[in-house]
């Protein structure tokens, strides 16, 4: 059956590709034509995402350079299949073939085993975070689509382990994406102790999505907030998704968590507080959305583990090479990347929800 | 555009009605042919969610017993669409005129209105909770579907408001689904008090599924983990979603977050530890699946809010009648149902996996 | 897996029930807010489809008075899953008994044995031509819709057997549904003849949709003529399917079939002839939209045949009760109901081809 | 919103590339894993495809190479996205710059504009027939699949204009793909004779498929043959459809049309006669299926042309360059490809029907 490589209705994404194969990349169907779109419009996503930056990530040299090979034309998208591709280069599939016949903790290789019978072993295959790259390219073209209608989604870190910032410094720039320079050499230490005993960390990522106007969403089973659950969820390594107060809101009140309706200043609705996050009921109500993920820590450590090969033969392992010691600030655009698929899809599904809308165009 | 009231590929339900319409119900198209299925198949999940049966839950008399109108020959299930009728019998229309033009502080009232430009304000229309009734009703057709595949998904309360349960008790039967009896006495208390103020609480649901065999689930998009993300936030109210170990993954470092595999006494591939949850990139890894969601507090209280109306003039509500203090309890077999319409879709995705069991069977 | 029982994209109906079931009906998600609907809307396509009225129709009872269960508040309709509800009144189960082993030719009976292994041999089940019931109560949904962008669908009797129409006399009305009162005379004797003997006839509908704006339907997979040749073969007896000159245009040349673009009195870009049948390359041209379809003879007919039943044990049949000589003129209404559902869902895709309206709402 | 590329549900084909851009090719999500698959299994189904062949296809030279980029190891598809690349080489840019502003006759030119408000006008861009070449690849894959379970699509040319086939010798080969040679000579000539003028010619082809098991398919919008039509209109050119005898049906009677069911000499069902074409009711019968489509003559013709620019200027065109004078030979294997892909994805599906086969597996 098709195997859920495809995300949204409207503004659709299709990715493909494996870690070592030969090139990975995606086809969006469904952006409105006449939105300009150059190569260049993803270099500042990409380079976000890009390993060997920084001391904690990993060094894998690749320059994912996306190649647009259809749908644009005189530097316009033309309605049609937008198709992006990018190279695999640095693919050594060497460095993997001692792990053919191993599950690796943490990693999906017994699922893949059992359920397709075959894997490509090299570098986690489909299931590396390599695909993520496939997933921001096409993130780059929605935030693009987003900017024309006044919307922006921003993240960043939250959290590396138990060190959580208590602030947003949006001059501050670091390596982990974190926006409180404080948290940023606490957290550095905690990675960098963790990474000396070849060892990893987890973290909390934040999305805030400013300007989605309110009657955004569906209201049953493809609410807002959980097409956004869906989507941030389907990264790997991602282990738990809140909106708003979210898990906090189970210890609050009725009275506490409501948020009033309240005019602003020329006679709008907004709300005097926002722990909805932006949705209620599976739609926006007007303030920005506000979510948190949580990414276990890197599954590949260069520590002795115990586990089995495929004829459930004992063996031990520790993973060679040199991984990522904390994937949190190379996933914080990725999240963002989601969130804009999930918004540009839920804003050209709003076109049609008002008959006059449809009138006015049409009679 | 299609609002979004249809789940599932394979195993796919569709579901219609508003709180105070003529009925609600659902239709399933995919439950394979042969399937034992009666109308009392549904009683025992209808009983669970229904009103009126404690001091915590709301006195609107659901009779709520669904009729089959399709897909049922000779007690089995032929293959063609399973529809589910529900009528509503109490629907009190006046009680709700009141509340036309105001917008319900927590409510989807606003962005209802946003979205569609009307609403059916007579008790919430289609974002109430009465919507669930169909889950369950279709829940119960994929549960018995798995039954017959020996997996099972059992959920219940995990927390009221601060009060956390401490162990599993499986002969505990009280009316918060908390399975020990002195966190149920707490929680109570708990309740007793925010509901004496017309105040209401949240809580958690955590849900577990056995039997689920190893390499269901898809390792892209449609992650089972982001399938049961997206079934279960789906659920109004629910703010916030965690595999696993969850957000606490974010606190732990690889070594000890990673599951080694190990042979049982048979020899099979099992897992010494279960932080993953029973999910590793998106397949099911043959441990038992364990998730957990945050339910905020009821949105209607009986206490007085300030809101606006529709013009954008202040307005303060203190909402009429009696509704549930805290809505998780019944939420639970909610939560279950949306597990098992996830699992069963994913298992019947899995048939088409292997060219193997292709061949054997069509050559 | 999912039995193909949805239709649509953007106007989607899902549609359920057997013959002799309790009820069949359909669900529509997708049609937008604020339409004006009543369950009168539906008696003058459902009167078109109905059983019983003439010499040339099965005698069985059907009422057919669809009952709107959601999705309707004050008269409008609200964006939630409109749900119809059509209770089987004259369903003698009795009738049907004998052929429950049986394959009936020309039937569905022996592949949906094969396929689920199981059938509800009453009446062919879900394969009967009852089940159009719920298509047409969804098309007259559509219908309204496309009447407030001024497009109207126009399906008629073309030709019955060897008798075609040689033209369109807009105030012939006649049990055949042919606009040509002298071949409504030959194919009376024509379906007479064969009905008199047990046997039955065939023939051909047209349908004409005007109003269609120039733009409307997809280039690829989803061409316009594609999605109206899927919904109109989806028709049970339909075993053809032509646009515009259709199979004739195989016997054309390049100059001949070409149509040639040429400016209205008004300046507007219109096409000197039609032979394209208002679709080019999948979309829309701004011409009339002309499709025709081939209707084989009704299978149940009152002549001794041979067959086979589930063993494999030769069997003679002759199949009791009184059947359509010809479904033809009942059939008409089917076919306007599947194009109204085609331009519906069409017409909402298009409205987010353009970013410039995008702009224009959002911005 | 998506614009349609994409085809299937369980074999899942989307296609992306403009006949002039930098490439084009397609992502096929669903094919099962373990299949063996390398490039060399489309070479001679693209060859079949391939221009510049013979007198009657033109001279543009395509090399036509795929290139797998992703889903296979070591000789095997894994389960996951198989994409396929085919670049253009013979994109000569400034053939195409003087028609950029007029609507071309029988052309999609028109529609573009009023749809997308834009059109790379290279070659007809997305619209342009050498969108099949994706089409081919991702069918050469199916077929590979349909071979491993004993199915076999097998098209060719029925009629050139008025020359039809009167019988199918197996060893003919020509470059019409008439399987009788006298038609071929015959059909030869009435090309080389609208070819002299500038003019082009259409056709019929036919395509059987033999070895589907009685059983697959859907009952009601997703019926087999639905779906062939609506995979086979979607091909630029096609005017018509039909299955078994498709429009002769409608001259026929009940008792002659009807096939009755017989055991072979082995027990098992056949059909005595096959007017149905394969397919009852929306399922296959085990027959062969047996389909054919119109092809309209060629819209691209050496012959001046009256027609109107973008401002509604009435201008006069006359189409450069060297184009097929008839389409039909080429969109023999487009044809075949396309059935392909509608066969391989109802296999799929049908794996979940019944319950018995899901119980053997699973429990």
């Amino acid at each position: 059956m098709a195997s859920g490589s495809s995300f949204g209705k409207n503004f659709r994404v299709t990715t493909f590709g494996e870690s070592h194969g030969t090139a990975l990349g995606c086809v969006i169907d469904g952006c409105p034509a006449g939105l300009e779109l150059t190569e260049a419009d993803f270099a500042p996503y990409m380079q976000r995402r890009r390993p060997g930056q920084s001391e904690f990530t990993t060094s894998r040299n690749e320059d994912d350079a996306p190649e647009i090979l259809s749908g644009i034309f005189e530097g316009k998208t033309t309605g049609t299949p937008i198709s992006i591709l990018i190279r695999n280069k640095d693919s050594r599939s060497k460095d993997y073939s001692d792990i053919a016949d191993i599950y690796r903790p943490g990693h999906a290789d017994y699922g893949f085993d059992a359920k397709f019978g075959i894997r490509d072993y090299r570098g986690g295959g489909r299931s590396s975070g390599r695909e993520t790259a496939a997933r921001v390219a096409a993130g780059a073209v929605a935030a693009k689509l987003l900017e024309s209608a006044g919307i922006r989604a921003c993240a960043y870190t939250k959290a590396i382990g138990p060190v959580t910032i208590s602030k947003y410094d949006e001059n501050e720039i670091n390596d982990l994406y974190m926006p409180d320079h404080d948290a940023f050499l606490k957290a550095s230490e905690y990675v960098r102790k963790l990474s000396a005993e070849g060892n990893s960390a987890g973290g909390i990522i934040e999305c805030i999505v400013s300007g989605v106007p309110a009657g955004i969403g569906d209201p049953v089973f493809d609410k807002l907030d959980a097409m956004l659950a869906h989507a941030v969820m389907s990264i790997g390594a991602v282990k738990g998704f809140e909106v708003g107060d979210g898990f906090d809101a189970s210890l609050s009140s009725g009275f506490d968590n409501n948020d009033a309706f309240i005019p602003d200043r020329d006679g709008h609705i907004i709300k005097a507080t926002n722990h909805s996050g932006g949705i209620l009921g599976g739609i926006s109500d007007g303030s920005d959305i506000v979510f948190r993920c949580a990414v276990k820590p890197t599954a590949s450590i260069s520590m002795l583990q115990q586990t089995l090969d495929r004829k459930g033969t004992p063996r031990e392992i520790m993973i060679k090479g040199r991984h990522d010691p904390v994937i949190v600030p190379r996933a914080v655009v990725v999240v963002e990347a989601m969130a804009d698929l999930v918004i540009a899809d839920a804003l050209l599904a709003s076109l049609g929800d008002k008959l006059c809308d449809f009138l006015m165009k049409y009679k």
